[in-house]
C-alpha cells in the first residue's frame, strides 16, 4: 500500500527573529532539532520504515531528514534532495522583518502576500544581497524571482508526478521533509483542494502527517502522529 | 582535476567497549560527533566543495558524513549509502570483547585476525545475535559471513570501480565517509600497495585525508587536514 509521510520542519533562526525566509537558508534553531528528533520517534513508535527520503536543497528541511531518520533507526535509507521541494521564493520579501513589512505597505497588502492563492510579492531585485542565481546548489536550474503558492505548486507538481508519484505507485514508503508551502502544494495536488481551500490547511512543524494512498494515489486515510498538536485536515476525497 | 577525500568516522559507543564491532550498527559517542563536526569544519576551511557524498549503510558513517556536511555548509550535497562501504564483517568475532577473545584465543591468533591481510575470523554462526541477513538494508545482497582486509576490499573494488571511480574521472570532489578498512582497501587500490603494506596504514577518526588525483586516477597529492593527528601515509606512486 503506497504510503507517504509529510514532515514540515521545525523552528527556524529566521521564525524567531519573524523574518520572510524563502530560500535562505537559515539552520535550525535548538527547538526545531528537537521537533525533528521527536518526529521520528513518532514514526519509529509507529513502525513506519521508509524506503526513500526526499528533501529540498535547504538545510533546515534536510537536517530535519536527518534527524528524523536518526532518531527513528533509519539512518540507511536512500535520500534525494531537489531544489522543486524547496520553500516558496518570497521575492522582494526575503530577508526583511514582518512586522517592519506591514508598516511599510500595511497589514492588508501583507496579508496579501501571505495568504494569497495567486499574488506573488514585489520581485527580488538584481542587486539583492539574496541572490540565489550564483549559489552552486542551483547550477543549471531557472530560477524564480518571486513566487505565489501557485507557482510554487507550478514547479513542485512536476517533480511529484515525474519522481515521487511513480515510487508510490509501485508501492514505496515514502517521507517528503520540506517546507509549509511545498509541503501545501503536495496536499493540494493529492486531496484535490480548490484554490481557496488550501490556503487554510496549515501544517504544523515537526508533526508527522501519515497519508495511506490507494493504487492510484487517492488518499484513504490521513492523520498526525502527534495528536495532541493536530491540525485540521482536508476531507479524504 | 579529481579530488578525493576520505574521512574515517568519528568514536563510536563499541570503541568505547573495545568490543569486535564489524557490522553492528552502533552509533557515534558525544566524541565521535565532534570528531565528525571538526572533520568538517577542515573541509570548509580548505575551501573543498563536494559533488557527491559516499556512505556505508551503517550509521556511524553516515552521521560522520552528515555532521561533516553540516559543519561545511554543505548539507545540499548528493548523498549515496552502499553496504559496499561497510566495515570489514568480523565474523564469530562480532560483539566479543577484544580482551576476552585474546584471553580465549591468545594474543598472537587474535594479532593474526587483526592484522593479517587474508586470513579472516571464524564465520559467523547461524544463530548468531548478530544476523544481518534479516536487516533490510541488505535485502537482494549476498553477504558474507566473515571478511579478511582481502575480501573486504573484493567486495570495495567493483563498487570504487563502477560507482565511484567514473565520477572522479569526470572531475568530481568527492567525499567518502566510511570505516578503518574500507578506507584501506580505496588507499591500497589508490596507491598501489602490496599486502603487507596496507596493513601498516592507519588511517585516524575525524581527520579528513584529502587526495588529489591525475586525471587516470594516480595520487599526486595526499595529506591530512588536520596535521596535529596525522599518521604516516604511503609514498606517491
Amino acid at each position: 500500500m503506497p504510503t507517504l509521510v509529510l514532515l514540515r520542519h521545525g523552528q527556524s533562526r529566521w521564525n524567531l527573529e519573524n523574518r520572510f525566509t524563502g530560500w535562505v537558508d537559515v539552520d535550525l534553531t535548538a527547538e526545531g532539532e528537537a521537533q525533528a528528533t521527536k518526529g521520528g520517534e513518532l514514526i519509529q513508535a509507529a513502525g513506519i520504515q521508509f524506503d526513500r527520503v526526499y528533501t529540498s536543497v535547504l538545510t533546515r528541511a534536510i537536517r530535519t531528514s536527518w534527524l528524523a531518520l536518526a532518531a527513528a533507526g533509519q539512518a540507511y535509507v536512500p535520500e534525494v534532495k531537489d531544489w522543486r521541494l524547496n520553500e516558496r521564493h518570497y521575492g522582494g520579501l526575503t530577508g526583511l522583518n514582518k512586522a517592519e513589512t506591514a508598516q511599510k505597505h500595511g497589514d492588508d497588502q501583507v496579508k496579501i502576500w501571505r495568504r494569497s492563492y495567486d499574488v506573488p510579492p514585489p520581485a527580488l531585485s538584481a542587486d539583492s544581497e539574496y541572490d540565489f542565481a550564483g549559489d552552486r546548489r542551483y547550477a543549471g536550474a531557472v530560477l524564480p524571482l518571486t513566487e505565489s503558492l501557485k507557482t510554487t505548486l507550478e514547479r513542485v507538481q512536476p517533480y511529484w508526478q515525474d519522481e515521487i508519484a511513480p515510487r508510490l505507485t509501485a508501492g514505496e514508503t515514502l517521507l517528503v521533509a520540506a517546507h509549509g508551502n511545498s509541503l501545501r502544494a503536495i496536499v493540494k495536488l493529492l486531496f484535490g483542494l480548490d484554490d481557496a481551500a488550501i490556503i487554510d490547511v496549515e501544517i504544523p512543524t515537526g508533526n508527522p502527517l501519515l497519508i495511506q494512498l490507494s493504487n492510484t494515489l487517492t488518499p484513504v486515510a490521513a492523520r498526525y502522529l502527534d495528536e495532541s498538536r493536530a491540525q485540521p485536515l482536508p476531507t479524504l476525497p
